[in-house]
């Protein structure tokens, strides 16, 4: 059932390939790369064409030598291997996300607390969306910008919200030199035709109908995903089952881990290079370290508690508690199945997502944190206020 | 419900901060700072004062300029600023543990296994606990002293058992020169009074009743956290269900991780920079490498085995397995509930806790161990000796 | 019930060793020491001589000093520890495992990709297998041969599959000049008696019956067992309910993590150094960076497709993901029980296994990896293509 005219990732990948012979085969073929392929291909450069499960296909593009190498970074992933040095270093993919865009007007951003609330879900079984890839300087704390890559404007994206079966027709459009794609976890399709990369200016969109309820990650699956991932094109969509899940004040947790290199024009870069250390310099909750501890998210004695927490990694899992409290249950798959009771902490991989409840009989201020203090100590803190 | 005069963690956190009018503002501030926050606090310096849920407000202490900088250290987490280690070169948080207390006659330190045995149970559904916080020397091998700070003297701290609903009246007293302060995981309590800090002679109470079963860490939560469980401050409270589940032999296991530094007066010291590393000189059970592998925990045939372990961490989980043997059950959640059955290895995580059962219906030796060998090599491995 | 006399694993190791002590008890010693524990010993020359739980005992063996030092290196485990050096630059367990055997005639080492499938379990309710540990060069892909340690010449060594209850009759023979022993998972057993090392020439035999359905990971257990297990000396057993589950295409995954030194005759070593630092060059699933991507896994549109997924390590978890797609259940305990429902991503730690499953109703090309991007990126990856 997949469209004949489409290549083949498998035997894209298959070839022997210099990164010469792929840039020259990348500006021949139309490349329908999924979610963990490379990314020069897009559908046309029409910003509403729709594509689904059922099969449009992708077409020939534009050349964008620019944006190539990502298809070697695939085949050679080895971290220090001469090659993976020599494809970041070329194109716009030199091992930084620092662009112009990113960078541009660093000074002026302006700090926001990233709302945790889980917004009303889509009404009428329907939801569309319209995301766009660009890169944005994203102030993180009073003293500190990153260039950022995102989807809208913000690290995390939006919230998404919706419920079992209901039917969401999503669009990406590309503003960015770099080609981007979107990956949703939530959605059973043939990521090589959905989850396909786009290139400046063009868009992909497909329809999917989620299955089963939960914290599910969103992120850009282009080659080196790790980079995207890293770089903060990354956020949640939130499926409530159909049936709805006790009453509960709802926030969405989405842990991402943050490397940083160099300052250009008053941004820090995210840096290629160290994501391959594992050691991060922060880890957020919503991308910004400790915000909820500058600003805590607040609620009453007696009400019930529902966290759902995705952590994006890239390559960390977090390791949720909070202090002074206990879950009295833990999803570990879609709720409301799939609980357990009675938790202090419990690890949510990288890549992942599980729904963490507790209810809020005492008042105080607990914190609520990713317990790998290595980790942890970095920002993955918050408070939250019982009052 | 919490104090008015209590200023709010996140007040205090929000206000922008330099290492030198910190150091004004901790002397005159009454800085309430939970687990996870900075340290300088206390009740009255009355050993027996209690405080609980309802609220026992924290009151002004006595200037501590040696022991601060911690409170930049939560607000400036990024592992190489330069105010990290301004903040750990200042006071008695220099990025090491070695105090004239903590390794004093160092080479007299005794070595002791340490008994992995659950306790009885307290009587009476009531529980009174005094741990002091000290610094001390202790040998985890022949060959080795650490600079530890420890509850009640030893690393990990004493094991707690009780049952859920049985009242929990805890006392900590500070008998070190560096704020401590006391987070048990199984308690459902307003952190930010419960478990703000101490200093020297001053003491903190409260009372809780364990909700739910299993195996709780409990740790110093006085910032850096990372630092005061890194140096040796946790331990496990065991909480049993009312109802007793299957008679059987129980044990307690603790992994923590050890990242040393200089030696000062005969003993290694805990090196925060190290830990920031996540790669561990050591990973130990009960806090002396290899210890049950010289001496043995000892079944008998046909005789059902409890383990509950924690994880400390700070940053690693615990992959535990049994060499020849599966568990017939793991408790991912509270016991009797979330269970699941017939497993080789399961992954607690850093700050949380699980329950691992196996009938020993075969003689031999089985090595229990961190099936992570990149640590578990390091000394997270003991022996089961079954008769 | 152990036999009296074989020295206690305990009673060996709690003996205080210097390397030369060590060699000149090795020679005078049988040392039956089990998985954890260092080889040197081994029942008599006799390849078929079986062994099992009811205790054969281990008996004298040749002097073997060249393969001496392991003992020593799981008494002093610590990484950077003077005692860890010498140990492993003398006798064959220099660090590197790069052997003649393991290195000759690298360059004509064939590539050929390790069959995921899950083979039929073994007839008539038993299952004779019968294994030699030896050195091979393997070529993991077109460019990179590997100086490997082996089960019958292949990383992962075979895949076994057997149902609950079935009899394994097992025997290993050793070809290495390197002591090496097995450790089964899914074996009850005293590992003292059956998974001792066994020297050249020599083999160990052992019978089992799986008690609970899972892929269980088998391993060398000799130490130091992260050099061996990171040497390539792993693999998978399944064991299916005796009650068969749903009808399924059923694969097997194995992650494994490359830490590659020097080039040695053409082949890359493994090295231990570099097993320490836990940052692997490749992680795989079958031992070859991203075979799946270049011939990938395909089944029908309305096939049920179950992996089977254990994660050897030596250190990382697989955070198992299937892009485009969700499992609707994962076992984390023996099927059919401990399942949970709707999962995006779950994370089989080390030394662990799971199993995922998942309703192929839509045709396309879907990436599995490991999510941990950061290792992920190198090599744990390979296409379902659903036609």
């Amino acid at each position: 059932m997949s469209n004949p005219d489409t290549p083949r990732l498998s035997e894209i990948l298959a070839r022997p390939a210099t990164r010469r012979d792929f840039l020259s085969r990348a500006s021949a073929l139309s490349l329908a790369i999924p979610a963990v392929g490379a990314a020069l291909t897009s559908c046309t450069p029409n910003g509403d064409q729709r594509a689904d499960s059922s099969g449009a296909a992708a077409r020939s593009a534009q050349p964008a030598a620019g944006a190539a190498g990502s298809q070697d970074s695939l085949l050679h992933h080895n971290s220090d291997s001469r090659l993976d040095s020599a494809v970041l270093k070329g194109g716009h993919a030199t091992g930084t996300s620092a662009t112009h865009e990113g960078t541009e007007r660093a000074a002026e951003a302006k700090y926001h607390r990233y709302d945790p609330t889980l917004p009303p879900p889509a009404s009428g079984n329907r939801l569309q969306i319209h995301f766009h890839a660009r890169e944005a300087p994203i102030r993180i704390s009073d003293d500190l910008v990153v260039a950022g890559w995102t989807f809208d404007g913000d690290i995390p994206g939006p919230i998404v919200h919706c419920r079992v079966g209901d039917t969401v027709e999503f669009t990406l459009t590309n503003d960015s030199n770099i080609p981007h794609s979107m990956d949703f976890h939530a959605a059973q399709i043939d990521p090589k035709v959905a989850f396909r990369s786009v290139i400046k200016g063009q868009s992909v969109s497909y329809t999917f109908k989620p299955r089963w309820a939960g914290a599910f990650m969103y992120h850009c699956g282009t080659a080196p995903v790790l980079m995207h991932i890293g770089s903060g094109m990354y956020g949640a969509i939130v499926v409530s089952p159909r049936e709805p899940l006790p009453a509960a004040k709802e926030f969405v947790l989405v842990q991402g881990e943050y490397y940083l290199g160099d300052t250009v024009n008053g941004a820090r870069a995210f840096d290629y290079q160290k994501m391959l250390t594992t050691l991060p310099d922060f880890v957020t909750f919503n991308g910004r370290p400790n915000q909820y501890i500058k600003e805590p998210i607040r609620v009453k004695v007696g009400d019930r508690v529902r966290f759902w927490v995705t952590s994006v990694g890239p390559q960390h899992p977090c390791n949720f508690h909070v202090v002074g409290e206990q879950f009295d249950t833990v999803y570990l798959g879609a709720p409301p199945g799939s609980a357990i009771r009675g938790v202090q902490t419990f690890a949510v991989p990288a890549g992942g997502g599980m729904c963490f409840e507790l209810m809020c009989d005492v008042a105080g201020e607990f914190p609520f944190v990713n317990h790998a203090f290595g980790h942890g100590q970095k920002g993955a803190i918050g408070i939250l206020a019982v009052e």
